[in-house]
């Protein structure tokens, strides 16, 4: 079946990936799968359990229903195909009819639609995999990136906050990840400050849009936005100027007072919130803050929001909140939902340039070079029973040069070698190397297999 | 930022995955992601190593430059975006600038090419991910499946084959998987037999193309095709109806004498690969065959093709070959690679049907009722000391009926109850339950938190 005009002869094809879209060299990879691999045990040890979702939604599902914001003017669409293809380019349609998820929050509410009476309540949830954002690539934006998400679906009270948040700070202080903060707000707050400045909804929406912009921009540009874009007034700006100029972030005052008992207990609420994660914060230096400039993207948010920032980062390492409008979308019932994400591509990045992303212990232990083909046999039973007891042990393939053989078992960093050549075969032992202390025994199989057993294996 | 006229009162969206896709509930991702870890760890023991590939790939990579066969007919096309997008629609151009990629190997090809001189040779790599395929969708037919690969690039000699195989094969001994068969051939063969019946190229390509349907067709459907389709004569016909109903699937005698040396050659690697199988084969059940009428689809094959099979499976659960000139495709110099893939999905649907399809220890085992809000200080404080210890710890977030939380704990069969109302707070004690023997006892805080550790983690 090899067709040898398609093979030969013809333009190259790119070796890189798509722009935004990265490969990961085997060192990477293991340590981006430890992470994981870190992250999945310490979700699921605060009672969160683990689901699989469909990569691709309808585009339906991800546009214009639930609220992505932003993101879904960055979902990237998968074209209709044959028959469906044709009839749509001719009449005008829309010529895509899936798209790949921005998020993991949409897709889950599909989820536990799709999955109505058949979950817990409430649904203690984690998942962590690809999203896909067709964003301006840049330096440490991607296109298809990792998130790690926790929610609890089905609980409405501060508890649900509470177990979202300790989990995601314990992945960061078990990485050991210093100086992390939590900034907390509310949405509903947001509101009652746009009430209390008796601002429009139309044009407060205007002026979060301006508020959401403050790290980059500052109070001041936020308030000359506020002017210009927003049209509010000299005395609505100085009143909302003093409101997030003073804001107290220790909680132990009041930080805001309405005047009004609603939203006075929803202040409340949030000073709780932040006492409970400060008791059960699992790192020493990590802050929590409550945080009224905070608005976060996404239209789907109604109640607590919260963000995760680091001093090394301009922008958040992830963030959440409260969701308890979006599974009526999908038509089921009035359903109160919280979450929170990990970025995890900025995690690993803060990581690795901390010195701290670990490499999992995946590299070969034993190493056997392959002196002649007829040696073969031989050399892969002995691997085979090395195997057996779940040691990662490497044959070189080919009868190769064995000055090459030993330079490919030194790049890999591989500790222990056994060769065996004819001399060997014949009396039954192993030439043991010891690569780190270059040193060197010969041994019976026996002898060698044990050795290499109580030198690689975990103690049960 | 919550727009109620985006929430409410609109028309509903889906909440099925789209056609072909899946969502998995807890108890099934929880055993695909052990079973995965499985075959890491099985692969890791091998002498693999994991790497990361972009999930997109440019459409040029994808597209006829592989020789990815009836793949390429099924990829899912992304879209180009903004002016590209204006652009190609005025002009009648592609409309599609990426795809899905719709297997491992074609993608790996490029990634090797890519990280040239930053990897060793040879190359020992495995990979686990989803793939996507434009399929008709239908029972055990996926348009998002895993596979999970193993590769040797950079090595030309029968142990590549011998370790990607006996690495593929330990996955199914390892989960008790009985009765798998390897068939094996080799495309050169195909194509000496060809010659050897006097059919030019693109007649006997065709007459593959009707060899490869077998299993669907019986060898009497095939010679019809041959007849037919292909064009070959009678004398044809029969020389190879003699050829492949005559087989020797044993390897203990020549089962296929060309005559010419070369081909010999070719017949007793293959010969040679399927004694190093027998040998080196984990599982005793485990049949190894050579045989000649296997084709595979995929047009980048160049020697041994392999193919997994399964008496309770109709189609195959595996397979890969030989493809040395895969690289050259993307700008390199020719390098030898081998490489064998699992079908992920047709395991796990195996692995069910057999009810071996383990799942993880991924429940929590300690579960705290919240009998008041008051008490949610003192719960959290003990959940995050046996969480800090290992232990998978659940908490209700919300105080709701004492009989809905014990229900929840049912049903997510949790073993222990720790549970704290206020007379066991005001006294430092807790109430253990154990929910299999439906025994309970008071203790003190310390005793309990002792109890569940020596319970619950697993022996240092």
């Amino acid at each position: 079946m090899v067709k040898p005009s398609n093979i030969d002869g013809m333009s190259k094809v790119p070796v890189q990936p798509p722009s935004g879209f990265r490969d990961f060299l085997p060192a990477e990879a293991s340590a981006r799968a430890a992470l994981i691999e870190g992250i999945t045990r310490i979700y699921q040890s605060h009672g969160f359990q683990q689901i699989g979702m469909s990569m691709l939604e309808s585009l339906s599902t991800l546009q214009g229903k639930g609220g992505g914001g932003d993101n879904e003017k960055l979902i990237f669409k998968v074209m209709k195909r044959g028959e469906d293809l044709k009839r749509s380019l001719e009449a005008g349609n829309e010529l895509a009819d899936m798209g790949l998820r921005f998020d993991l929050t949409l897709p889950l509410a599909r989820y536990c639609s799709h999955f109505r009476g058949q979950l817990p309540t409430p649904f203690k949830v984690f998942q962590i995999g690809p999203v896909w954002r067709a964003d301006r690539p840049q330096k440490g934006r991607f296109r298809e990136f990792f998130q790690c998400d926790v929610d609890i679906v089905g609980s409405k009270e501060i508890g649900s906050e509470v177990d979202c948040l300790t989990a995601i700070l314990e992945v960061f202080n078990e990485f050991g990840l210093d100086g992390i903060e939590v900034h907390l707000n509310d949405r509903r707050l947001l509101q009652a400050i746009g009430n209390k400045v008796n601002c429009p909804p139309e044009q407060w929406q205007k002026a979060l849009v301006s508020l959401d912009k403050l790290d980059k921009i500052g109070l001041e540009g936020v308030a000359k936005e506020w002017r210009e874009s927003a049209a509010l007034n000299e005395s609505q700006i100085e009143s909302l100027l003093m409101m997030f100029d003073n804001q107290s972030n220790t909680g132990d005052r009041p930080f805001f007072s309405s005047g009004d008992p609603a939203t006075d207990a929803i202040v409340q609420d949030l000073a709780k919130l932040q006492t409970l994660l400060i008791e059960n914060k699992p790192g020493k230096t990590q802050k929590i803050f409550v945080n009224l400039t905070l608005v976060r993207g996404q239209d789907y948010y109604t109640g607590t929001i919260f963000e995760i920032r680091h001093p090394a980062l301009s922008g958040s390492l992830g963030g959440g909140g409260r969701y308890n409008k979006l599974l009526e979308v999908f038509g089921g019932p009035e359903t109160p939902a919280v979450g929170c994400s990990i970025g995890f591509e900025r995690l690993v990045l803060l990581l690795q340039e901390q010195g701290k992303l670990g490499d999992k212990a995946s590299t070969p232990q034993v190493f056997f070079p392959l002196f002649s083909e007829e040696l073969r046999p031989k050399i892969l039973a002995l691997a085979g029973k090395l195997r057996q007891q779940g040691l990662r042990v490497d044959v070189f393939p080919d009868a190769a040069k064995l000055k090459n053989q030993f330079k490919y078992a030194e790049d890999r960093k591989i500790p222990y070698v056994g060769s065996i050549g004819g001399d060997e075969a014949a009396k039954g032992e192993v030439k043991f190397k010891d690569m780190a202390a270059r040193s060197e025994e010969t041994l019976s199989e026996d002898a060698f297999l044990a050795k290499m057993i109580s030198l690689c294996k975990p103690t049960a």
